[in-house]
């Protein structure tokens, strides 16, 4: 069961072609990714409502898309408007239509009701696509439930463990977060580290512009249901960066960590990470998102053993630790919106 | 849940060998399949009644099976005729016999009552062995349920659309057919299509002796559980084809299509399709064998991605179309058999 | 369900290195095998008991394994010793610890309740590391309920089908068994067969440093779970053997066939052929073995096929023959220990 009245990522806006058909699981739907004939991004049900075809095997048709078992044709919103061999079209010959926005370089899905969709709560990921920010985008598909990646997202413990030589420091296991709730209602977590006078990681130091100690800074903030922006950077120590402060030679990132479930025990996950300087190096586009890949590979080695071990043994407790404020938080937050799109019942 | 009181095929002729044990799964359940001495095909259960071993990895010995676990021999009424170390045999130490009759090159199956197996009632396919036509025979294993190929081979519109260069043509997807039902309760269609003055499928123009407009034919027999003979063929238009005179440059076709479930998501077809000209040529017989493969992985891919999407998404509703009024009847007719052989319980 | 209160065999004692994490399913339950800095073999449960990543993935240190996810520390009896960025260890902050015996070259685990864990209730395999014996330790993993192979170890019949080049012999199918249950209580089988004047089997004849007639014998202690000791051999008829006297040309063995359910229809299965004779022949050691491997194929073939027989057809009788007397005593103690374990509620 997934939360369903959010704003959820179906791809990256390269995946789907100027022209045919893409297709992917989102929440257990198969869901049919097309562009019309403006370049307007298309979600429909990839299901012919007639006898269950998937429409993916068939034919876009301008801005429509023909089922290519028995002909019937679908346009951008869900109706059926043809029928062989049949002039009258019944009402409820139409398949879901899904509210679609692409925005940041990202096509945004609803997958709840289509009256509760509304783009101005969609996040901004404005250096996705800014002339000041350049980034390479990333994907990976996971065996795991996406909480488990959201509870690593919210977790910094883990990179002295996990990433002991690309993302994570010594430090990196005994500083606490500070944590912030939101006051607005909706549910957005920031998360602040800051490591003063501290070693960077290995993978700032091997884009820093200056050598030796550093103020560093991780600074998440996280929606529901699985939307990680982050701002994190390296600057030479006393420079003033914890007061707000960044110089020229500081190391600044932006990154994009985006989940979203494929079924109960696997899911998309759609990454970047940004930067503002040397925007036209290329080799360096590479260096840094082949950074991320290794790190995030480190990640879904433990990620899916750990799926493994849930699915073998579901029913064991789980002991708390107090590491876990920042992912605790989270779940809250996911349970919370779950129970309330199910009228309490939801666990 | 099986339809059971009625002959399903179990093989080719050609698939049981002269010496040796032939096993496949029918209707959820492992049976064994060989020819006893006298080279009748016997069919029996694929399981000792002793502690469950496969009887296929057996040994064939005279017109009995011995289980190579632990030695036990049954003849081919599937009663226990050796029980090692033991003078005993208690009637209850027998396994399943089911009537088999081989005709027609098809070797046919009883799997339920054998009281009420009566092989007046098979269907007569006489094209697979009279002297006047020849065939290939052909055989897929479909990851699919076999309702879904009866609803595609009792439905026209779809030639149209997955079949456009090979059995489809432009016509098929609007002309309707006629349907009659039996009038003699055992529930056969006959469903009638004459295309009259119009063009030739791809098929049927590669063996033609004539050119340009034909009256074609299209007459379905179906019977149930998934058996179908059809009469095909195309005349010069004009010849008197559709008042029953078939002239001797008509292209005249039998075609055979057999399912038999071998469990709720897979099946067994068998197909062939006979002709009554050029019968020594065996290079013909060889070009409409392929042309019918090519056809039908055209309804493989299409058939078992449905089933895909079924399994997905299980509990969708589907929404008939006028089309569907063969697929329907064929449907009406299998729920009807389940539900009378379960004392009206079934779905 | 499996029984829980008994020794079970986890590994050969080669299986788990003198450093780093060793692991492997047992009774449905992920446990991790290492040795501390003492060499002893220290059992936990596979599971973090924070986010229940797998522990095998992390870094032992010193008897200790630290948790890469998170960095939890963990010490032979379970018990966290270490949370970073946390002072306090909640006790429940635990891992289960199973106790662990190393004797006669085989790491011996309890399951169940580790109050009731007796180290002098573990059967005694002494050909494995006495002097005066020699064998190759063996492995098999095998797809089938562990119960399969109790049965098919507890019965003589099958020797002469399954094995009829290898270990049977033409009179294994009809001598029956003698069999006595252990009267202390303790579930002991022992089944003697004794086959006077006999032909040896073929793995027997290539070893034998005699000709001709032989008394041969078949002596079977088996206790629950799945522990099976063998002492079988050939002597020159007439020379004594049925009344206990072992002539020097005897041809002598110690057989162990042991099996540990991993899931309800996967097993592990150690075994192993001891001899008394020619101990530094490495030749005769590896011929010895590869003949136990070629018979037990012909064994893990035929019961394979048997498990998938019965996953698919899982509710046919199974009908007794007289030949059943060994297995059937095997079961019956089997489920005997499952229901007194479970209150008498268990099937």
């Amino acid at each position: 069961m997934f939360i369903r009245n959010c704003w959820y990522v179906a791809a990256w806006d390269t995946e789907i072609p100027a022209e045919g058909l893409f297709h992917r699981t989102l929440l257990n739907e198969p869901v049919l990714l097309y562009r019309d004939t403006q370049g307007r991004v298309v979600a429909l049900e990839n299901r012919c409502c007639h006898r269950s075809a998937p429409l993916h095997i068939g034919r876009q048709e301008g801005d429509c898309v023909r089922c290519l078992y028995h002909g019937l044709k679908f346009n951008p919103s869900g109706a059926c408007v043809e029928i062989p061999g049949q002039e009258q079209i019944p009402p409820k010959t139409c398949i879901k239509s899904y509210p679609v926005v692409e925005r940041n370089r990202l096509v945004w899905i609803w997958m709840g009701d289509p009256a509760r969709a509304n783009p101005d709560d969609i996040v901004d990921y404005f250096w996705h696509d800014s002339p000041e920010w350049r980034m390479k985008p990333g994907y990976i598909h996971y065996q795991a439930n996406y909480k488990l990646i959201v509870d690593n997202l919210l977790d910094f413990t883990h990179l002295a463990w996990v990433h002991p030589t690309t993302l994570g420091t010594d430090s990196a296991a005994s500083l606490k977060p500070v944590i912030e709730r939101d006051t607005t209602g909706t549910g957005k977590l920031t998360i602040t580290r800051w490591y003063l006078n501290d070693d960077m990681s290995n993978l700032h130091k091997g884009v820093a512009k200056f050598e030796g100690k550093a103020d560093r800074w991780q600074i998440y903030q996280w929606s529901p249901p699985a939307l990680l922006r982050m701002d994190t950077g390296s600057a030479p120590t006393g420079t003033g960066a914890p007061e707000g402060r960044r110089v020229p030679e500081a190391v600044q990132f932006r990154h994009t960590s985006i989940q979203t479930p494929e079924t109960e025990t696997t899911s998309h996950y759609w990454f970047c990470q940004a930067r503002n300087f040397d925007l036209d190096d290329e080799a360096l586009t590479e260096k840094i998102y082949q950074g991320v890949v290794v790190a995030f590979e480190e990640d879904r080695t433990m990620i899916e053993a750990q799926q493994k071990i849930l699915s073998q043994v579901p029913d064991r407790p789980m002991v708390p630790i107090a590491a876990d404020a920042g992912l605790n938080q989270g779940r809250w937050l996911l349970d919370r919106l779950l129970k309330a799109e199910n009228g309490g019942t939801a666990p």
